[in-house]
């Protein structure tokens, strides 16, 4: 089937940054969100974000983005929003109630043809593909934040999904620009996440138990594996607040992992919350390169 | 201290390779190995790495490998090799009976300034360290396959190494031309595997359970990282057998694990056991690099 008119609902970070760069790639889009305070937060973003693109992407400038703009309609009717949808992106709040009340008005309003993805990063698609009332329509398709750099763009579908609409995302995926990871299961994390946690996992043990320092630990990686970070620059870049969060959802009661959760809090306290911050597990510049 | 002369005890793929490294960087070098057999490979392993050096290593020329060549004898007498040794580094099997037996004959004839280092991977330092009589001088040095190129050297005490000496030997792996890598205690693995094995028991995890097919989970972690290399050619690299040995070492009743075992057995049966037989999980061209 050809995709043509995409609708993004959820004007947040990432759905402003899907929406406009889906419009710049030559789709029709309208961007939906919930109120026209959200709406107006949304047109700064995509200005921000128009500049960002076009000074960083080779292959797209200002003119580029002006025209996909101009694809590009911002709306706070749902059901207006997806009347005419060959593809509905879902990026809102990651609260199951919301994203139910908000696909269940999608299912009643889309036509018959629409595929459904939801953006989801901590929830999984089955735990609301009922509500999306074409469950075999529905997928997964999850970004990264600033999707036009990082940009992998994981297809998962769920139980239900009929297969091939996991082509048809991954086909989508690459036209505006993503490299699309297929998936054949629903898993929590995707495939990145279920890779990276384990491994910045290793590295809370390594200096939760004493054995070596952050900054030996990312210098072995780095030199061994010849990767540009170890795990306490990722974490730094991750944030240490998003760090303390994913922990909360894996409670473990050996020492090194109350150690490390003891490190965690005392760096959150004194503002040293990662790369954004200035200061993490290292200090970076305005550039956000490490420093000294 | 100053560190002059270094024995290398056994004269394998890595003994070989640290005694040749060392004398290049103008140590006086003895390489001890157990018989005639052994050193006469020994002597051909240091023409074939010679060449290797002098070619990929910046500084080094064939010249310089000639000079370091001169600095480097071998010998099949263990108490001569070591007897006016200031640093021994022990590359024999990985074998607890021989670790043993080896360093209860230097601790009996090397001089007491002598610095005692183990390069073992799979064991631990404690596991013998009283059998070289002097376990405050005793600690492991760490390197990896081809020491000039993949240049990371682990440093590692034991609980009862006088932690000067991590300093020392520290500096010593600086000098001919490694990455130290300081540890404060000992750790099965060092930090290298410590991060490596979970990481690659999640893609592990990934294929075994029918998640997403090896290529996708590489070019996931790639894409997603700007890492060169995800798990699958990790394993490739480190090959099948190497990795169903370490597995091995790590029972799991996971039906995820078990599937995964089931295709590394069909793999290594084929003869498809990594990027050195040219097959493993992607296919190699005689460079190393994947081809399709």
């Amino acid at each position: 089937m050809e995709i043509n008119k995409v609708a993004v609902l959820g004007a947040g970070v990432l759905g402003s940054q899907i929406a406009l760069v889906t419009a710049i790639r030559g789709f029709e889009v309208v961007s939906w969100d919930i109120s026209e305070e959200a709406v107006e937060a949304a047109s700064q973003r995509y200005d921000k974000f128009g500049h960002r693109i076009a000074a960083e992407v080779d292959d797209i400038d200002e003119r580029a983005v002006a025209e996909g703009r101009s694809r590009l309609s911002l709306t706070t009717d749902l059901a207006a929003a997806v009347r005419d949808a060959d593809l509905v992106i879902e990026a809102v709040p990651e609260n199951l109630a919301i994203k139910r009340e908000v696909w269940a008005k999608v299912g009643a309003a889309a036509p018959a043809r629409a595929i459904f993805a939801t953006n989801t990063s901590t929830l999984l698609p089955s735990d609301f593909a009922e509500a999306t009332g074409r469950a075999e329509q529905f997928l997964a398709l999850h970004f990264a934040n600033l999707i036009w750099k990082n940009n992998t763009a994981e297809v998962m579908p769920h139980k239900g999904t009929d297969p091939a609409y996991v082509d048809i995302l991954g086909e989508f995926a690459e036209r505006i620009g993503m490299v699309p990871i297929k998936l054949k299961k629903e898993q929590p994390g995707y495939v990145l996440n279920t890779l990276l946690v384990p491994f910045l996992e290793a590295g809370m043990y390594l200096v939760g138990s004493d054995i070596a320092e952050p900054a030996d630990v990312d210098l072995d990686w780095r030199n061994s594996t010849g990767s540009p970070m170890g795990p306490f620059e990722t974490i730094d870049m991750i944030g240490l607040r998003t760090v303390k969060a994913v922990r909360e959802t894996r409670p473990n009661d050996a020492e090194w992992y109350k150690n490390f959760g003891a490190l965690v809090d005392s760096m959150i306290e004194k503002g040293h919350v990662g790369q954004e911050a200035g200061q993490g597990f290292f200090t970076y510049d305005d550039d956000g390169n490490i420093v000294g």
